[in-house]
């Protein structure tokens, strides 16, 4: 994700429903444009996404006369997508500068760019002595869903700036394939050594004592650390459980929810049956036959051994770990 | 699958591979016809392997001058696919009539079809009393996967029978998608509500205190209980248990397998990558990145709340269980 020129410019989005048969970038001139990449997942990723909404905003600001209209286009931006918590903090963050001057907003959004960018390289430190055996992952929380070099990804790529090469098996992650198009891409674009798994063999895998640590990323945490996440996450995290395999949340501190208090709270997005019925476009199902079409899961914090952030690492219990953190420098 | 003609007929069996989007009869007259039908998952779930290569030696038979000659054919059979006991077993079956003679060996592999039809009806007889609440099951254990009503579908069809209608939600399952394409489609026909969801999603669902009970069938059953499934099966049975719901596995006598004491002596089939890479056909990974495809994986007895089989339902401790119905009556 890229701003090209000053206040009056525009941002550039590698749409990444495309990847990773094809590498196109959209510019987006209008906040209903970003609006829509989000809402259509072309740029995806917690982190990412605020990131872009808080670009959304400086776009918006051009066409709004007043601070209320600029309030209503951003609550229109937070409802591009329900779960991740990221899209209404950068919202609320540029809307607390209470003003319409494009200078100031493009100052504040690449503020908060460069943040999620100091957060991944923070996360990314933090998490390397955790870095034993192989990874698992799930989804894609790397540089493309960030504003760096991701969060999930972050302790790899660290590795990988160090000369180690860990190995990491990605789960496809239906039913959208993010980690079959996305993890596989940018790692292997990285030299790692990344091999692709159905999510239905995650827990197998994690019996066959092949794995040292399951890593993921977060969209919403609640104050007691439960974590809402790409669907499939829950099932791994029991699978970790099972087979005494550590389970890290690496998430920065934007994606923890201290409004809410346990994973209940969390409004989870059901999306389209199509993504189910027909993946990757093809059909698989008779028609007629419904889905049922989550996009999240909550991984319930006792089965979480600890939360990666730019703030450190959190272990159990986590309530007055979280609590801290977030009293803590700016969030 | 059925039959075609007397001593010196054929077998025609339904190209799974091709459903739902064709409905298409293979025709095979040489027993390799039926091997490769079974390794191409033309033909698949572990009891109607077992029929076919009944009906198979019957083919194999008018082309081997020897018993001998006739037993290294059924070798080559049992090896199509290593996982399911059925196929060993149904070969062996038909090996010990020591006979090429036609019209005994197709009396033996009616006998077998006929019995495993059976063997589905009582299973669904003894799993009705089980069956509360909305079925969650996984891959395709029902009509196609055997001779008769199925075996984890056996206590739904027999629910449909009696005019209730319990709802299922079926597992699409990765990466093969028997869930989506077969089992969303027999039900369907069937008259049964139906509902698909990505493997990934059944945690969740399960979490939400929607399902009444889990159903699954199974390849090979070790002396313990310990139970090879379609993959994705024990991340279900985990997720099951974590969550209170009763995970029940439905198999005939056939696919116990009482020369084996746990799970870990079970061969689990690897499969090509493409079935990972490139789901439907349609490459969703980059080129040059691998992928680990295991078939099945081992759900640990200790998950799994009964075994509904033709001789009743099984309770923990499961070992002397599996002993009195293996000891019983004819297998």
């Amino acid at each position: 994700m890229k701003w090209a020129g000053g206040p009056s410019g525009r941002l550039r989005l590698l749409d990444q429903s495309l990847l990773p048969a094809r590498v196109r970038w959209l510019t987006c001139r209008h906040p209903r444009e970003v609006f829509s990449a989000i809402r259509m997942l072309r740029v995806r990723g917690a982190p990412a996404i605020g990131v872009a909404a808080g670009y959304a905003m400086v776009l918006a600001a051009r066409r709004c006369s007043t601070l209320a209209r600029l309030g209503r286009e951003g609550a229109v931006l937070a409802g591009a997508r329900p779960t991740a918590v990221n899209l209404s903090w950068a919202v609320k963050r540029m809307l607390a500068l209470r003003t319409l001057d494009a200078a100031a907003l493009l100052r504040e959004a690449r503020a908060i760019h460069a943040e999620d960018a100091d957060a991944c390289r923070r996360i990314g430190l933090a998490g390397l002595p955790l870095l034993r055996g192989a990874v698992l992952t799930h989804c894609n929380a790397g540089s493309l869903a960030t504003g760096g070099i991701g969060t999930a990804l972050a302790a790899v790529y660290e590795a990988l700036r160090r000369g180690r090469a860990p190995r990491v098996f990605s789960c496809e992650t239906r039913p959208l394939f993010q980690g079959a198009r996305l993890t596989a891409w940018e790692l292997s674009r990285a030299g790692a050594d990344v091999t692709l798994l159905v999510d239905a063999a995650a827990a197998g895998l994690l019996a066959s004592g092949t794995i040292g640590s399951v890593w993921v990323g977060a969209d919403r945490i609640a104050s007691n650390g439960d974590t809402a996440n790409k669907v499939g996450t829950y099932a791994h995290a029991l699978a970790a459980r099972a087979n005494g395999v550590p389970f890290y949340v690496a998430a920065p501190r934007s994606t923890f929810d201290p409004s809410i208090r346990t994973g209940r709270e969390i409004r989870i997005e059901q999306r389209g049956a199509e993504e189910v019925l027909a993946p990757l476009g093809r059909r698989a199902a008779p028609r007629g036959v419904p889905a049922w079409n989550p996009a999240f899961d909550i991984t319930p914090a006792r089965l979480i051994t600890a939360f990666v952030t730019e703030a450190g690492v959190l272990r159990p219990p986590f309530g007055p770990a979280i609590r801290r953190i977030l009293n803590t420098g700016s969030r």
